[in-house]
Formats: C-alpha cells, structure tokens, sequence
C-alpha cells in the first residue's frame, strides 16, 4: 500500500518546503480553482504568490471544445489573469501530438475532425491540414447517396491519414459514418480525450470519450488520447515547456485523472484539493492505488506560506 | 469441443429426415436469402417446399429500422411472398418485450425511443406510449438552454420508464443527452440489438450497437438487447408463435448472432448456409465454441428432398 499523502492546511512550515521543490505547477481546472461558474475565494491570490516565487504555472483541462485562447478568456472571465501559453488543453495538446511526434508525411497526413472550433483553431496554428469539424456540409441529415459515396470513396478524402475525435455538440450519423470509413482505410485514430461526461449546470452531459466511442465499437480500436491521464498529454506538455519532471507539481481534485497523471508521469510531486470530485476516503481506503503526495483542504490554504 | 455438423448438400435422403425433424424454421436474411440487392437462385422456391409440408417459416431480423409491415414489403420487393405474422424484427421484438414482459405500470411507463419510424410503428401497436424518435423537435443543435432545461429537468418527460435505442440515422447530442438524464433517472435501458455495424452497399456503417454504446459508456449499464443473439429476442418469439423449441431450427449465415442464438436457446436444431459471413474454418478451427448442428453450401441445396 502507497504511504498516505502530507496534510499541509494550517502548516506554513511544511507549505513553504513544498512550495520550494518545484519549479512548475501544473493546474487542474474545474473543482480547483471553481466549480461551475463559482470561483473559489483565494485562487487569484494563490496563484499570484506561485508566481511571486517564480513558479510557472499551467493550466492543464481536458476541455477539447476551446483553443487556448478561447480558455484564457474563459480564465479572465472568471477573473484569473493567465497567458496563453500557460493554458494547456487537449486540443491545443492533440494538434502538437499530430505535427511534433506524429509528423505525417505529406500529402497523406490530413486530420478528419469530429468536435468543435477549438480544435480547428489549434491546428491551423500548428499548420495542420484537416477537414471535417464545423464544416456546415456535414451539419446534415445521411442520405442515400452518402452511402453510396462513402462505399465508393467518393466522398471520402484520400489525403486523410488520422481521425481526431474531440467533443462534438453536432456529432451525427454522416460524422461518425465518415470517421469509420476514414480509420477502416487506415487512418490514425486520435482522441482529444476519453471523459464519458461532461460536467454541467451541477449534472453531467455526454462527454469527448462518448463521441469517439462508436469508434472504438465499431472498429475494436482504442485512440490515442491526448487528455489526462493519458501519458501523450505529460509528454506534450514536457515537450513544449521543457521542464524538469522532478521539480513538477500537479495539483488536482480527481485521483482517476489528476493525480493519476501526476503519479504515472513521474512528477516530483502530485498535490490532491478536497474541493471538487475525490474525498480522502479515495486513498485512505484498503488497497487504494492512487495517493497523491500531498493534499490541502482547499487550494487557498497554501497562501498561510506568506506568513 | 463440440461434434461437427451434418453436411446436407446432395443427400436427399438427409434432407428428408432434416426436414422431418422440424415443425419451425427461422431464417436470419440477409447472407441466406439473398446478399445485399441479390437474391440467391432458389430462395423462393425453397420456401415454398417447407410451406407446402406445413412447416412454419418466420423471418427473424436486428433490423430496427423497419416496422413488420416495412419488412413484408421489403421481402415482396425482393421477389419473396410473406405474411405480416412471419416476420420478427428487433423493433417488434423490442415492442413486444415492453408490452407483454416488463408491464410498467402507469403513469411511468412511456418510451423515450431513439431510433426511426419502424420502432415507433409496433410500440404503437402494441399500445406502448413513447416520445422521441422521429420527433422533428429533437432533429436539431442542442442549446444552452436545452442544457439547462434537461439539468432542472423541465426538457424531460417525468413519465419516462424505458429508454429503447436502436439504429437512429437522425442521432444528435440532444437526443444522446436526453437519453443519458432519463437512464440517471432510473429509466430502463433497452436496445434492440448491439449489431456494432451495418452491412450496406458492400461495405460497413455504423450499426445499432454503436448508437446506443454512448448511452453504455456514459452509465456504465448493459442494455437488454432485443435482437439475435440476445435470448430476450427468443423468448419473444416463443411467446408469440407458442413453437416448441425440440421442434425448431434456426438457419443462418453468422456463427456469433445466428447458430449462437439457436444454440443458446435450445433449438432442436441449427443449420448453417455458406453464403454470407462464416466459413466451414468457423467451426472446424481449434477450440470454435459455436458450431451448427446441419450445414449446407446454399439454403436452395434442401431442395433436393423434392427429388
């Protein structure tokens, strides 16, 4: 059994020796620094005295639906000021996979998109060629002449060598139909990420992982994800910040996808909040195989360091 | 490992006594009566000579799509003459299984279907309330306040009792979130049946299984499925056809859903045609755990017992 995690709440000692082994922080979102549309008391602050020290810190989200700018608006809607290129999503994270370590050769290394604009977005920055996504003509009802043209190949692009499949609001038949053509003749199959629901308005919604698993029904194929916790979102990140695994924290609320990322990713160190999703019944139970390094009660507490 | 089977093609005599042993025939479709837009020499005739010595013939299809009357004009369109009552596809199964199995008292006994008109054409006759389905109200984008009204729940209808998915070739976000809040509510989770693709102009779309796999990724429940090789599927038919099981045989292309089922349901019999999906390798490998207990190279060989 993993040895159970350092309590820091109402520790300034024990907070600042945390604080000063790492370099980096890596941040999950929702149920760390908010929940919903609620921003918790003291995270501004929080954040600022990381920073104040000399720490990066990174917002890491599985949101595949937002490019980074679009999250770094959502950040200072929320009245967090961030910069771009402290926003690490999986969209952004699955549009680096494809052009840094996958590197397709041309002309076969177009992308077939099912989700959302953010993912457009961040391929057309890494200059990605890509086709599907918010394309109105494929906003439409399957007809019987798609069959036929998908049959024939004639509707299909022969230049497509990897399917993305993101969080998709207008996921259809056509869509899900082309992306099983395109992988049955080969194509890569990516995932911006696996969640099976997406948290909403205090309930849960269809998530990425629900859309691209027909996919995975119908060709006994499991993607590539590129959202925590998969081990090709550590590696991205890695690669974009060059930062040194062992003086990286991350800090997160859900043991199965933060701390899991954190653990499998060999960070210095993985911090839990008790703020959101996970209780401490989530590593102090028998047998328990996720148990982060350090926890807090809420993320606010580590600002008794400034004393 | 089990016995192999009776090979029937060109021994008359066989075929008399085959024939002899069996009061019901089922017949799987598509791969034994004809392939696609073909059908094979010799179907109707062969039909003919098991009406002709009093046997009964039932059509048993996964697809969902069609009500029974949809099918009957399909078969005559195809050359075969039937009757409404010799057929039993999955949406009728599925309807079938609702009224005169699970019962669901009023009021919290309506149907949210996700699937197309032939699904809600025998729920009607069956008497079974439902919305969805082919509802133009649900043909659309999902929108912010469809997230808020399915979270207060003012979008969902409170006497939902049963979700049934089948193939949908309208299915959108809107109608996978639906379906998700209903199953969250308790509602029971129904399938048709799991085909993960669909056979189609020589090539393959996605099936019935993969509309309803979102719903099974989001829940983490197994639907009763409705379809071959589900055993729900056989009891159905049994209760409506009142057949004695020793004295029926069900005839088939596919090892895993058709001799499967009639294996799994304790026909007195399962014979195998090779025309479609399985070969003789299916069963003679090392180990096959479904093997039939007749095969011949086409259903048309039977018709030898004339001679």
């Amino acid at each position: 059994m993993a040895s159970q995690p350092k309590y820091l709440t109402g520790d300034p000692a024990a907070i600042n020796e945390f604080i000063d082994k790492f370099d980096v922080f890596l941040f999950d979102c929702d149920g760390v620094l908010w929940s919903g549309d609620h921003l918790f008391e003291g995270t501004v602050e929080t954040l600022e005295l990381l920073r104040s020290r000399g720490k990066r810190v990174v917002f890491v989200t599985n949101n595949s639906t937002k490019s980074r700018e679009d999250y770094r608006r959502k950040l200072a809607g929320m009245g967090i000021p961030s910069e771009v290129d402290e926003i690490f999503a999986s969209a952004y994270s699955s549009a680096v996979y494809i052009s840094r370590i996958l590197r397709l050769p041309a002309p076969r290394n177009k992308v077939f998109v099912i989700g959302e604009s953010g993912i457009e977005h961040e391929l057309r920055t890494e200059g990605v060629p890509f086709v599907g996504g918010t394309d109105p003509a494929l906003r439409r009802d399957v007809t019987p002449e798609d069959f036929r043209a998908m049959a024939d190949g004639s509707l299909l692009d022969p230049d497509v060598g990897v399917v993305l499949a993101g969080l998709d609001f207008h996921i259809n038949y056509l869509k899900l139909a082309l992306g099983f053509q395109y992988l049955r003749r080969g194509a890569k199959f990516l995932a911006t990420n696996l969640d099976s629901t997406l948290p909403m308005s205090h309930t849960f919604f269809p998530g990425a992982g629900s859309i691209s698993v027909p996919l995975v029904n119908m060709t006994g194929e499991t993607p590539v994800a590129l959202g925590k916790p998969s081990q090709a979102m550590m590696d991205a990140i890695e690669g974009k910040f060059q930062l040194d695994r062992a003086r990286t924290c991350m800090v997160g609320d859900r043991m199965d996808t933060d701390i899991k990322f954190g653990i499998q990713g060999q960070l210095g160190g993985t911090l839990a909040v008790l703020t959101g999703v996970s209780t401490k019944e989530h590593w102090e139970k028998e047998g328990a195989e996720v148990v982060p390094a350090y926890y807090v009660d809420k993320l606010s507490d580590l600002r008794a360091a400034e004393s």
